[in-house]
């Protein structure tokens, strides 16, 4: 199955150009006519020439390569992120080295260490392992998603937002109480901003509310117990109230939707329930839930658009050095389903 | 940030060794002794010297790349088999350039021409789109996963014995007909071994069956409605039988559950229910379903160490060409949860 290697050589014979000419082609065609150009062209259909990109790399320096790190690809989030970004390679032509760090900082610090021996361009980071300040000292861009990102490039979902349309769609139910259950998410993550909304909009409205803080756990059998822990906790300290319940995301909506599901054999009026993401386990599950969907193919999008335009600036002859942080803040969407009026 | 470029001339003066010794470090370390390997590892340390493996690549011709390509990661199965091919980097050290397909088959063949214009040495190619046989000569090791596979190595699911599991657990479940639904999957794909799994394990227990072969939808909605449309047909056509329906994937059984739930208010003794592949729809269904899972980390080693083997081989001086095609099947485990007695 082998194909004769066709070498420059073979190229400048059949052409009639010369080994140099051959070679400005591939490193600098602009200092080519386009005539000629278009012969040489030919010429590799002609002859079959398989291009050596990294040949030319090496010449150039320009590898098209991104490197992605993501935490995992269990959560539908950051499979559905990296699909989203591996799309872009039609519009950019970027190629995507993938690492998946299970939150293991030194596997991850090393794997950065060898994709930048493999001369990538810049780096789209979704893990939460290595600090913003190390990352911004890579000398390579960086654009971070939902992630701490004082120091480097972002573009996020814009939490806040999308807790206030969750609250505010929970008060229009005419809940007696609204509980916020979530991790301990810390402040300088863009998740926090789930939290923030849901006190700020009640707080506002002088609404009845209690935000629930603690360690759901990670496992389905772990969160599930929790879900169900805190269902009894609930119709201890509220009974009779309509709850009105936004979780930090459809995982957990989705197990506390079962566990009052499986109790009354439907979901009576008295719980209303909100998720977030738009996971594929709202629009499935048992009674459809109503959630705040993250724009993911724009995150990503958005994210490769600011990383593109640093990688270009560094190619320029006189590069002008990107000065301020870009924080972008992308707009959730608010999804009505079936787990809310 | 940027670190002034250390070359080899710099490594030459501070270790002084010649810049040909230096170049020999580099590409044929073995030529030189061991103590002046150290001597020369010890120096790129203090010299903080960052390894260009492009240039190493393109001296020595191998890239360490290996290509993926799938069709989707929208699908819970494919995220996850490609988390599991990324993890197998601490034990072979191979990167993975990935590209997701879209089942549009021109994308997907330029795509592959970039890879291989980057000198990839192997690709896992999971998608359906590009026949094996045309896989199979552009010149690379391939090892397919989960699609047609007569001119390519294959890892894949015994899906026969997964279908012969499921079968039989309904049969043990005293079903009074035993239904199989599926899409009209093509004979030549894995797959297929699920509908002639079930089908020889009813004949040959001589058992009251059915086996519904059609286009299901691909959408959520989609697949709801169709659903729901079996389960008025097999109300219907079987009332008063328990009914034990094995259904192609967990996504299918979910839907199914859900629609049979919400009539009953809880899954009646009349239908048990086993899907397949052990997605965390299953486990996090309103009632958990019994599934059939696959053992994709068993998989995905396996793929990967029958590449690496493949790829080494060529790395050597006298390669010895890989006469058969390996396809190695790795079973399945039964997985009983309460959609079964």
């Amino acid at each position: 199955m082998e194909k004769k290697k066709i070498t420059f050589a073979d190229i400048a014979k059949y052409t009639n150009f010369s080994k140099t000419t051959i070679s400005r082609y591939f490193n600098n065609p602009d200092s080519l006519t386009i005539e000629n150009q278009e012969t040489i062209a030919q010429a590799l259909k002609d002859l079959n020439y398989q291009e050596n990109k990294l040949a030319k790399v090496f010449a150039n320096g320009k590898s098209e390569f991104v490197g992605i790190i993501v935490p995992n690809l269990y959560l539908h989030y950051y499979a559905e992120m990296l699909n989203q970004i591996l799309n872009t390679y039609e519009s950019f032509n970027y190629k995507f080295l993938i690492f998946a760090g299970k939150n293991n900082e030194e596997a991850e610090r090393k794997y950065i260490q060898e994709l930048l021996a493999y001369k990538i361009e810049g780096m789209v980071v979704l893990s939460h392992t290595i600090p913003s300040k190390e990352l911004a000292s890579y000398g390579v861009p960086i654009v971070a998603i939902e992630r701490e990102d004082q120091y480097v490039h972002s573009v996020n979902t814009d939490n806040y937002m999308g807790a206030v349309q969750a609250t505010s769609l929970l008060l229009k139910n005419n809940c007696d109480v609204l509980l916020h259950i979530n991790s301990n998410v810390p402040k300088n993550v863009p998740a926090f901003g789930r939290i923030q909304g849901f006190l700020d909009t009640c707080r506002e409205h002088q609404a009845n509310h209690e935000v629930i803080l603690k360690d759901l756990g990670h496992s389905h059998q772990e969160i599930h117990a929790s879900m169900a822990e805190l269902y009894q906790y609930m119709e201890k300290k509220y009974p009779h109230m309509k709850k009105g319940i936004f979780l930090a995301n459809d995982t957990h909506a989705n197990s506390m939707l079962n566990i009052i599901f499986r109790e009354h054999g439907a979901l009576p009026e008295e719980y209303r329930i909100i998720g977030f993401d738009d996971s594929p386990a709202s629009g499935q599950a048992i009674v459809p839930i109503s959630t705040v969907g993250q724009q993911i193919g724009k995150i990503a999008r958005e994210a490769m658009e600011i990383l593109v335009m640093l990688m270009e600036e560094r190619k320029k002859r006189r590069p002008q050095p990107q000065t301020e942080l870009i924080h972008k803040h992308v707009t959730p969407i608010l999804i009505r389903r079936e787990t809310t009026d």
